[in-house]
């Protein structure tokens, strides 16, 4: 309800602090009585040349007096304000996508224009930290359903830039994350760039894990390239592998993402568009989901990951993305390094041909995928075709093109790669199999080493997952810059270990 | 989880500002990788004399630099910080309690143990917006069930300060609000304690109404009372019409309300705890609750009217406060009067005799129920010793000592309240009778006119439901302070208008 009620003079008093989110100004309570208003409710705030904006109110008796607002740099520079001008004040109302997230907590299903207003809303800094917090908690608890989640993957694509690639195969892939080492990416890329695919790779850095793609990726070469570079150099060589943190194809989706963070949730809904409409975004119209299922991902059992999958597919339909989610074995870490440095040296030495564990045979089948699903291969040939392209060395001649591109040393090779100066062997204590390793503690152990801060901190296992071990074998190592932090992780290896043998005997009753 | 992992030192900057809510330090982006820690996420501040405190991280790359941490006046004041001193940064873990809000975001239900870790980590101001509206979005969504109110009002209860008073009935009112110019609290009171009864009523200002108790009470007499002249002065002549705002009775519902207001959401179960918490916290042991029923109320149908009363009934059981819920006519204000000095003015002339509309009637019909719940009127004789002790001036006694004890004047009279300078006659257009008078519109009106911040700005209605009126009659009056707000109210007036004529012919078709 638009009321004009009335407005209150009062003095502008600078003050030396941004908020980032929407605009803030804090009163003297005697002030927010007179305009008969409230903590965290907004004001219209009139400059000198009749322009106005609305922010949102704190209390302070202690920065400012009665009649005297304090105003942050931001706003000041937007109504262009003085110290000590008179400017007037007036009770505003919530933006209206207040009443659509009331209407998620009310369990009711959003319109699209709705949806649109709240995006818009994020994304012209409208809402509150509170008034987010509670959308992200609506659609956690009251879930979206599929029009919505179109809706809102549409609403995020609208909200930002978008690229467009003169090819007009466009490929492109995501993994919902949780699985130690396993840096598929950076061969799938090159493998399907070699033979004539175009994909412009944004990727995430890691949050909780040991490593993201673009943390790895950027061991060898910059990864935060601006919009029109991902262009060029995909148009150019048909790929790249980027970070998406340094372009501005999902605005909405950041500031989201920003809030659910604190709270560990991530709406099904919201995780599905916030995928989507990045790939939407660069033009992709082939993606492959690879959603990894284990006691430490994201996804636990085959039943929700069937649900997700299906979920996926089915927004790809609607938004022209012929899409494939694969359920992967998600329950330890793919490959044998952790941590950016190691992982950009295995990614190298599977290139190189040195090397093909599960890590390179996992890319492959990915890869595969794709080169079936765009006819680069024919049904049931993607795989071996993806191995052929490291074998032969083009997906390693791609790689090197790719990193000279985006301001890299093309004559990198997985010996060149740096490792760290502090490194401490992690030895079994009995005999026996490996039976297990968690990819949680794997994680958590690789960040208290350094990573991926410290580009060079991580683990490396001479054991895995089935492989016998002696008393007094190499499990790992463990990779660290200084020594405080290599005696962090081996302190905390005393108390958790990410390595589990078999066990023979289960119990022993006497 | 629980890991020591590795501190990073900083130098001090000390930061103008204090933030009320949760501590916090701002740090440069560099830092928080070098940590691993991400915006609103903890971390422990180690002071010099192995102090640490746990705050929350804001991003900055302008107030401060790499290896500097901004912190508030708050902070430093705990750890005793200087300027440019050394200190160490340690990542840190959420609040155990955000794992119960989790819970609850899961639709699980919690532990008596959970909700108190809950209830003391808002005291102790360990949880940040987000999660304080996480939780309030997940109470509203999932909502409490008996056990988990029971819980949340006991730890409310322990969380804040207690009374105890002499006699043994004390006696207790609450109305959930939104009915313009319902002030029975003001009558009810003396009525009861000038039968003998203790009735300590701490009440609240307005939010959204044009005036709360506490707001019309101070036209009369200070209410900000400390807890000690509140106990004193209901020792001595068994009542008080306090603000309950001045007073800490139950500091974690007042921080959880401040995240409630900007949702404009009140999940049941809290509203329950809330308002039960702070009548045990006064020992309570006989009290009424008023529910009004209408098109403006919070409860809008008699189905959830009856379910909000037999969960309050429930509650005051299990407290061991006998309760009694009364569902009311809320469809339109009560009395003629909206605006604190109208509508004290109200009370007083009740109180002197001079009238006895709804107000008296409504008021009698309250105090008659919990004379009859404690004994002091049998069965059926609740109503007519309210109106007797009206009628015998000793209700108008009792409030002239209860003034007179607030520091007030015991010689006011009704004539004896000023009234407005300015005033609008509002003039019927047409003959009719009046159907409906919306609370909405009253408030909003008399808030527009300067209500409750200008005590004596509101509304003053001639002609209330079923009464005739003829063309040019006066339908009410508008005061204000100031002719500005005047002004407002009258242009406010022409685009809606409280008071709605009956209707005779519906629809006219040709």
């Amino acid at each position: 309800m638009e009321v004009k009620i009335y407005s209150i003079p009062v003095k502008v008093k600078l003050l030396d602090l941004t908020t980032g989110g929407p605009l803030v100004i804090v009163m003297h309570p005697n002030d927010m009585k007179e305009l008969g208003i409230n903590i965290e409710d907004r004001v219209k705030v009139c400059g000198a040349n009749n322009d106005d904006i609305t922010a949102i109110v704190n209390e302070t008796t202690r920065l400012v007096k009665e009649d005297e607002v304090g105003v942050s740099l931001e706003l000041a520079e937007k109504l262009n304000l003085k110290e000590g001008q008179e400017i007037f004040l007036e009770p505003s109302s919530p933006p209206e996508s207040m009443l659509y997230i009331k209407k998620k907590m009310n369990d009711q299903v959003l319109e699209k224009s709705e949806i649109y207003k709240i995006v818009n809303d994020i994304i012209e800094n409208n809402l509150s930290q509170i008034e987010l917090a509670a959308f992200v908690t609506a659609m956690y608890i009251n879930d979206l359903n599929m029009d919505e989640v179109e809706y809102m993957t549409r609403a995020i694509i609208d909200s930002g830039e978008k690229i467009k690639f003169e090819k007009p195969l466009i490929v492109d892939k995501h993994c919902i994350g949780g699985v130690a080492g396993n840096r598929t990416t950076m061969l799938v890329v090159p493998i399907l760039a070699a033979n004539g695919l175009c994909m412009p790779k944004t990727s995430s850095r890691s949050i909780t894990s040991a490593a993201g793609t673009a943390d790895t990726m950027e061991v060898l070469c910059p990864v935060d390239l601006p919009l029109e570079k991902i262009k060029s150099i995909t148009n150019k060589i048909g790929a790249v592998i980027t970070w998406g943190g340094a372009v501005s194809l999902a605005p909405a989706d950041d500031i989201i993402i920003k809030v659910e963070h604190p709270l560990r949730a991530d709406p099904r809904g919201q995780v599905i568009a916030s995928v989507m409409a990045k790939k939407a975004s660069v033009g992709s119209n082939h993606l492959i989901i690879d959603i990894p299922m284990g006691p430490d991902t994201k996804v636990k059992t085959l039943k929700n990951a069937k649900a997700l999958a299906d979920d996926f597919v089915e927004i790809g339909k609607r938004l022209g993305i012929k899409t494939e989610a694969l359920i992967t074995k998600g329950d330890q870490p793919i490959g044998r390094a952790v941590g950016p440095a190691l992982e950009a040296r295995a990614v190298l030495r599977t290139l190189e041909g040195e090397i093909f564990d599960d890590l390179g045979e996992k890319s492959c089948e990915l890869a595969g995928v794709l080169l079936e699903m765009t006819g680069k291969a024919e049904k049931g040939n993607g795989f071996d075709l993806a191995k052929k392209t490291i074998e032969n060395g083009l997906a390693l001649k791609k790689m090197r093109e790719i990193i000279k591109m985006q301001g890299g040393k093309s004559t990198v090779t997985s010996k060149s790669i740096k490792l760290a100066e502090y490194k401490k062997n992690v030895l079994s204590k009995r005999e026996g199999y490996i039976e297990q390793i968690s990819n949680k503690k794997t994680n958590l152990l690789a960040r208290i080493a350094g990573s991926p801060k410290d580009k060079k901190a991580g683990l490396y296992f001479h054991k895995v997952v089935g492989e016998k071990v002696h008393k007094g074998d190499i499990l790992f190592e463990v990779h660290a810059e200084n020594k405080q932090k290599l005696e962090s992780a081996i302190s905390y290896l005393e108390k958790r270990h990410p390595v589990v043998l078999k066990k023979i005997i289960i119990q022993s009753v006497e």
